[in-house]
């Protein structure tokens, strides 16, 4: 038998929190981990106090998860190293944009048996432009082997103990099955598949396709439409994957990761809201994300602007109209009324018998 | 250079009528197909003059399809046979419980050349019990190849001219591509498919998810819930069809008739809004068809009984835990609340590692 696993959850925001919730009381259920989890918390003060000294008082992330108690065993740590650098698993849960800085002071300093598995959604942008995903920059950073969570997963219903599925992208069998005992409950349903880097992309590429649901719903278009742009948005997300990450499965696309994340996404979500106000008020992403967003930034456009960096690169926009037509409506480069011309010759749109034959593995398991 | 195609719709109601509008149009584009189009209207008076007549006279619909033109070459005829003998190609379009009466008279009397297409939503009652498919039942009465329509498609979005996506089911590349040219506009883009009858199942099974998906509104669960039990759904449409029609393929369900049509169908549609009236007044499903829908069957319900007869004959209720639950809780045999519980330890929710191997074929095209 070997020593308990030591568990890290690097990130303390809603969603952090809400996942918290759950690995602070599984990881009493099994003895293969370790009975204390810590929890990296960006320090800030909170009316006067200290964010960790609040959650290890009052075991509320009072900041990011208001009301929703967490678990006793789970340690608030304000040093990144001094929260990981003893443990077996790392759970990666902060915003894409602190990455880096984040994992800098990991480096050369985890266990060399270490394992980690990245629960952020996005792409960061690769040197030279072009996308990155998010499990390899840790991965390059901290060198441990990444796998990834990915779901229809909205924080606020995960903290509710409301039934939901998510998706676990993960190369190895016991890790995999390791992870499903780690995060699985009775509410919170765990597929593991092989298939990491689809995985990670569907949680990417959706904010994309919700955009292009919002310009849609901005248009009074109806419920017809909007299912068309989001099944070739579906479409776009497998071809892509197909060209940019050969190997990928179709079954993965049914997965929670795949089209339940989707769906969720393009009728809530914030880039739906934004985009849809984009077309009704005339006012451009900035203005919105200024306005409606507190200044954050959209990452439906965002990710739209370096997905067509790639496709502009390799000459392929033509073969993702809906990403690159969503992609110049962002930009103010075409109407958005203009989007659903953009589609009608969509190469989806063949028959089966005139179709290229596609690569992507179909086995739905 | 054969003779031109003569084409008959049977059915005129609101779906039949907007599908009408387009073959109207699209047949004088093609030398292939006849200039004439008839379409047989079950003759009922309207303020005192026949159907037919004023069809024929006004090239409105007025009864059906009110405020929207037909094309003049579309002529009304109230006899079946009479609109059907001389047709190349017939589109049968009319509620299901007629199919039958209607069928009847045309027995021994069609071309024998002819072909047929289905845009009949739902399954018929086989003798015994359990399903059988519409065209299965046009094609033992009037003996023609038959193929399939469905898709997310909305009669009066489609008669608007909103832009949407259609799935021909057909098994013949020349009779498809023949399909596509009557059938496509430059807002109702088709795509051919060979796989038959999991187009057609398709468009049945969702009407059972889209029951679900209205409890779940009902119930008050949120998003992620709601994408967990439609994508659940797809899941377990995916299975019947790998169960009872072997051979079809993993793609099918990635077209406009599987995961576009169920989206639509889960967040429109009569049977979500019936089911959240279901859990939200605590009424029958008999009474809330009374009310709401004035008296008419309501699909979702029929279909998951049909569907669970089966299922039970095959002791494979267990192997479908969400429709088994849908329909015990449409006949009060369960409480709504209980549909999550019956789907916690759902198949779908095992490790890729862990799973059976699936015979669905997976080419995506």
């Amino acid at each position: 038998m070997s020593e308990p696993k030591k568990i890290c959850i690097v990130g303390s925001g809603n969603w952090g929190s809400a996942i918290a919730k759950i690995i602070g009381s599984n990881v009493t259920k099994f003895d293969q981990f370790d009975n204390e989890v810590r929890m990296f918390v960006y320090e800030e003060m909170v009316d006067g106090k200290k964010l960790t000294e609040i959650i290890n008082t009052t075991h509320v992330n009072v900041k990011y998860l208001p009301g929703k108690k967490l678990p006793e065993n789970m340690i608030a740590v304000p040093d990144v190293l001094e929260a990981a650098k003893d443990a077996d698993v790392l759970v990666f849960v902060i915003p894409h944009q602190f990455i880096k800085n984040i994992c800098k002071p990991l480096v050369g300093q985890l266990k060399p048996t270490a394992v980690g598995i990245s629960l952020i959604k996005g792409f960061d942008i690769a040197e030279g432009g072009g996308i990155a995903l998010i499990s390899k920059i840790i991965c390059d950073f901290v060198n441990v082997p990444m796998s990834v969570l990915m779901g229809a997963n909205l924080a606020g219903e995960v903290a509710d103990e409301k039934f939901c599925e998510t998706t676990i992208g993960c190369r190895d069998a016991t890790i995999g099955r390791m992870y499903r005992d780690l995060i699985q409950t009775d509410y919170f349903r765990v597929v593991v598949v092989d298939d990491v880097e689809a995985v990670e992309v569907c949680g990417a590429l959706k904010n994309i396709v919700a955009t292009g649901a919002g310009f849609i719903d901005g248009l009074g278009f109806g419920d017809n439409t909007k299912a068309a742009v989001i099944r070739l948005g579906l479409m776009e997300m497998i071809k892509f994957c197909e060209v940019f990450y050969p190997g990928s499965k179709l079954g993965t696309f049914f997965e929670s990761c795949g089209v339940a994340d989707l769906i969720t996404t393009c009728y809530g979500g914030r880039n739906r809201r934004v985009a849809e106000a984009f077309v009704k008020t005339g006012k451009t992403i900035e203005e919105l994300e200024k306005e409606m967003l507190n200044g954050q930034k959209l990452q439906g456009p965002q990710t739209a602007e370096e997905v067509n960096y790639m496709l502009k690169n390799k000459a392929m926009e033509d073969r993702f109209p809906l990403f690159t037509s969503i992609h110049r409506i962002c930009k103010g480069e075409i109407p958005a009324a203009e989007m659903v011309d953009c589609i009608r010759n969509h190469p989806e749109h063949m028959c089966t018998f005139d179709k290229e034959h596609t690569s992507v593995t179909g086995n739905h398991d």
